[in-house]
């Protein structure tokens, strides 16, 4: 980097040379395209009539490197998966910082290089960005917001709204590894794990998925609140119930075990690398089984279906052959996840 | 507000009951369309063939609320402004919302009022958002992003790196009121003024100039930096020199003064609501004349041509007949003036 100084100063946020000298030794050089090089506040670039798709989300998670990832890649990751949910493709990346003064360039240069590779592997560039500088104690490290841009077929209809009764419940692997992960690594947790974050970029599974049965009815991500805030959502804007089977449901021994210790129930805890899906019956089998040949539906299942509820609860029959609702929560269990 | 708490907390953050509720009873409520309603972690919209011009901004302006406007009006017209520079139509936006935990529900309210009749008045919807919240004493309050989608015709070319030898260099309007009127409303600052931001939309008014002279070279609006920033930003782009008369350049004399007293200069103060062009000399004065008939650009004047310099300074005459360079700034004068 050209700028020698090793830490975030007020001058990098000021619009002036220093502001400039960060921007071409950092953000330009690793996130390296040709939209960033016209230098302009906002990027051009041609797109084909059609659905577009737009979705943003702040990232804070703390802290800033997890295992499994970090809030770069995270941040990534996270808004293309709320495109792919869309069941569209994700095309374009913007991403703005809030830095801390005193942030050690270091670290942000291991952040903005964690977000680069990631958008280099799923394909899809950071066209145009902004940094803020906060004065010292006014934000924590690094925040970061992206946004993200897709087109969608006229042929795919997906939405919340449009789960039915008897359709399946689909997951597409193991539940509450990012959170515990995050958890794992917070200082004055006296718990270790090997449990990596599933932070991945799911666009990919899902064209593989819409490529087999166009007709899904539902995809979200259960980040925040889990699968428990996901399905309570959904079942509220479908207006019908769900029913789980706790037993189909896949959860890492680790994962369950750090669940125990803490007092956390493994469907309220975030995930970033997976989806759920719901379809009509007949589709269920077929997609699961093509969602187990991808690396990132390996353990895909059916873990429940959707039933006539005109209060919207999600239940769940136990291990145990009892049934229990599945709530979601009014208070923060988890604050700062993602 | 369905949720009776006076101050945000974690849960707002959770994803979980606590956020769906801050979600329904505030942004929902406020910012009201369909795109929303939708219910999804995307928006999903129709758009026709051509060029897209995206643009994201990251908002931490101190403090909240300022004469002349707030952080929520500002994020709206900050981001608009950025795609109005392009010479294309925006037509979307979304917000992200980082809030420190024990922010008042009420300023917030007023902060997405704000930004809802901003989005209102410009015709430019928010159709996507996200909402954080983080510890206390771990952000300022509220930060927000907004990132805009808007479309441009193919007939206009705008870019930084257009500017030609003796182009005319035109403002929309007096500069330097937005950080002024800023400054004026920190604690601490021992001088009062009537000034008030200029935060506004400028796409009407680009729109008008785009529609008289398409072939516009460059635009830009000087926000972090002010005016000097920004054009040695494009002289550096374009590979071109720029020599300002100080005589044409137009600063309210209450602006003047507040700056005389705080060893400032108006040309690196930050703008809201003001544009710089670049066109053709045979364009300058129809265009200017132009600007003068909307409310945004009666002020409007040349105040400068592109010259001839490898070394891509920016010059002033100096009303007292000499002749200096308008540098930008490598520290930071006035941080989180947007």
């Amino acid at each position: 980097m050209t700028n020698k100084d090793e830490f975030i100063d007020l001058s990098h946020g000021s619009g002036g040379l220093a502001s400039n000298e960060l921007i071409n030794s950092l953000f330009l050089k690793h996130f390296d395209n040709d939209f960033l090089d016209q230098g302009n506040d906002f990027a051009s670039t041609e797109v084909t009539a059609g659905r577009l798709i737009i979705s943003t989300d702040s990232h804070v998670v703390t802290p800033l490197f997890f295992p499994g990832g970090d809030i770069g890649s995270l941040s990534v990751h996270g808004t293309i998966n709320d495109i792919a949910m869309s069941g569209g493709t994700p095309l374009y990346l913007t991403a703005a910082f809030i830095i801390e003064e005193g942030f050690s360039l270091g670290k942000l240069e291991r952040i903005v290089i964690s977000m680069a590779e990631a958008s280099r592997k799923a394909g899809i560039p950071i066209i145009a960005g902004d940094t803020k500088v906060v004065e010292r104690g006014k934000a924590d490290g690094v925040f970061i917001t992206t946004t993200g841009i897709g087109t969608v077929s006229k042929v795919v209809n997906i939405s919340g709204e449009r789960a039915k009764v008897h359709d399946s419940i689909i997951i597409s692997g193991t539940i509450g590894d990012h959170g515990v992960a995050v958890m794992s690594s917070r200082q004055g947790l006296s718990f270790e794990t090997d449990i990596q974050s599933d932070s991945a970029a799911l666009h990919e599974l899902v064209h593989e998925m819409i490529t087999l049965v166009p007709n899904i009815h539902c995809l979200r991500d259960p980040t925040r609140g889990g699968v428990a805030a996901t399905l309570n959502e959904l079942a509220k804007q479908s207006n019908v119930g769900m029913l789980l089977n706790e037993s189909a449901i896949p959860v890492r021994p680790a994962v369950a075990g750090a669940c125990e210790l803490l007092g956390l129930d493994p469907l309220n805890i975030a995930n970033e690398g997976k989806l759920i899906c719901i379809c009509g019956p007949a589709d269920a089998e077929m997609l699961v089984e093509k969602m187990r040949q991808h690396p990132l539906g390996k353990d895909a299942a059916i873990i429940g279906e959707v039933i006539e509820d005109s209060e919207h609860q999600v239940q769940m029959k136990t291990t145990f052959g009892g049934t229990r609702l599945v709530d979601w929560l009014s208070s923060e269990q988890l604050p700062r996840i993602c």
